[in-house]
């Protein structure tokens, strides 16, 4: 059985406008394609995901519908641009919207998250890489998602320089090198928990 | 003439519901108005602010009049609860709208929020408030905003122990006692910087 | 074969000052030793570990020997009081001291950490814990360590009270469940990983 | 009277190796010089700078030395490098002796750090500036610091190619512009302060 990964992409700029986020998502998503995992890209912005932390907010939130497509996920992953040194509002409100889940537990108590492994990609025309996989790891492993060794890559310019990915003539060798790992790691400890449920308490 | 004071509460709950934070922001407005500095609360998540870091996103963007209502104040306090430990989507919502501050100057050069102080305020039922003090204060002072001596406050419960700032019987000692010095440091460096703008490059 | 657990704990006391990180880190080592995995606690502060980041730092400096302990442990577990809402500075250089295990790689090209597993314990009188797991998180698996879900625990009392974890009458049960929660999986991911190590690139 | 600056550069390195932190402690030094503030570097590694949160830790301790040069400065710059995305170790310990100052206050009963500015200053070889510099102005201006408008300044090189500011053939103009911006701003600040210390409460 294939492993399935679901990339929320956490851009500010609603679709049809070209993002770096969203660019390196679909570059991590071909090499987890190589490995055998399909996906797909949502890219949260264009749906309405009312603020909230319940698992549905109701009349016309959109939450629910990526909340199915995460269930059916083996791994999450969360890409996001870099916003005044932060994640951008858009990929903090994912994570408050996930926060809903440590209260859904299976039938021997563990949480809905168990078992799924997340990883991160963070881009930006300025700092703020590190800080932001920070967060990130915090509350997603906070929430019940394992995350694997390596679990994330970056790409920022140099400082005060401004600069985007997406417009980079081609990627840097060591982000492709770390966006290998990544995918390579994910996929290797998904399956390993796919087979091997943590234990109930 | 008075100082301004713009509270921007960052709640995740529409009005009419109760909210924390915007009851340690009203709080603290009470103490402002009290030293003669006036202002009001706009709860952001009652309004369209719409995702982007332009000063106006267009076709029916709250931002705008917001933003008219932080170039009228000498005081913007940012109140936020603790979501997953960090910020509210809400609020770095704000922030991202802040950035286009930075290209917005005076006839002079100066960013234009030169000259505003700014102060924070932060509620949880979980542990944070210090990392989003960080945070705001960074991208606060990134913007222009210069921040007071011990210019925040907070509260949060004892860890795993849940429990609401808005469900205290009364405001503990010690938290009235830092919210009257963030008000008394904001209001003693507000009226510095309005006399004596910083000068330009 | 039983599984090796090494806890560091970063307080800034040294032996025999009582501390809460230590009393912490022993209550996981009971809890890891209750399924199988024996360990002990190194107490960073009483040896003299040098700042650099070089694996040894020459004439005098300790780490080399807390390095091969590492090197020697299946889970590491990292116990950090809060100051000034951070991670000691103890905690930091230990950081710091690892990031030498970046370069050193085994015979197919993977860093030193890969396959161990690594987990977080954050006590205080003051608010902090969820943003130094954060920086832990992001800064051990960087390194190649795997975070096994809710691989954290934590303490500290009400906002601006003070009060230690070491003066609590007893645990409270949502922090033993959580420290439960953490060596439960922790030893579930560790086997895991021994068996199935990940792949080379 | 002219304005005091103290810098503490937080490398790793003793002197008399070269150091990022220490180049851009001198550069801004320069700047204050310039417009009248004159001062001096302490690269606190040099130094037996003692674990701990009290003032003196006796026997030895660097610290008291340090804080006499604090207490004479108006004006407090903070220079470090970035490992594993933080703050280095160094930089962090001297937040941890700063914290005693919050129980030293003055005949009013002000914290002795009021009425002083701080600023930053972030070098690394990888990105986490941003995040460094919220966690100093968060931690110093807790202790009662006043942060200027755009406090900080920072390098670092495009993500995941090394590099180091002192090896730069020359000072990118943006980094200069903002070390200015920086120095123009603090000497105002605390030229304001001197003149205007904080009410007491």
């Amino acid at each position: 059985m294939t492993l399935r990964v679901l990339a929320l992409t956490c851009t500010l700029k609603p679709s049809p406008a070209k993002s770096s986020s969203d660019l390196i998502a679909r570059q991590l998503l071909d090499l987890f394609a190589e490995r055998g995992a399909t996906g797909e890209v949502v890219r949260v912005v264009d749906h309405d995901v009312r603020p909230g932390v319940e698992a549905d907010m109701g009349d016309g939130d959109a939450w629910p519908d990526i909340r199915r497509k995460i269930a059916a996920a083996d791994i999450l992953l969360v890409a996001t641009p870099t916003w005044v040194g932060h994640m951008s509002s858009v990929a903090q409100r994912v994570l408050e919207r996930l926060d809903a889940e440590l209260s859904e537990t299976d039938d021997e108590g563990r949480p809905a998250m168990f078992g799924k492994v997340a990883v991160a990609a963070v881009v930006g025309n300025e700092d703020g890489a590190h800080k932001i996989i920070a967060d990130l790891f915090q509350a997603l492993d906070d929430i019940g998602f394992t995350v694997p060794a390596q679990g994330a890559t970056y790409w920022n310019g140099e400082a005060m320089q401004g600069g985007d990915y997406l417009d980079l003539d081609e990627t840097p060798k060591a982000v492709v090198s770390t966006n290998e790992t990544v995918v390579r790691n994910a996929v290797h400890l998904a399956n390993l928990l796919r087979e091997h449920q943590y234990p109930a308490s």
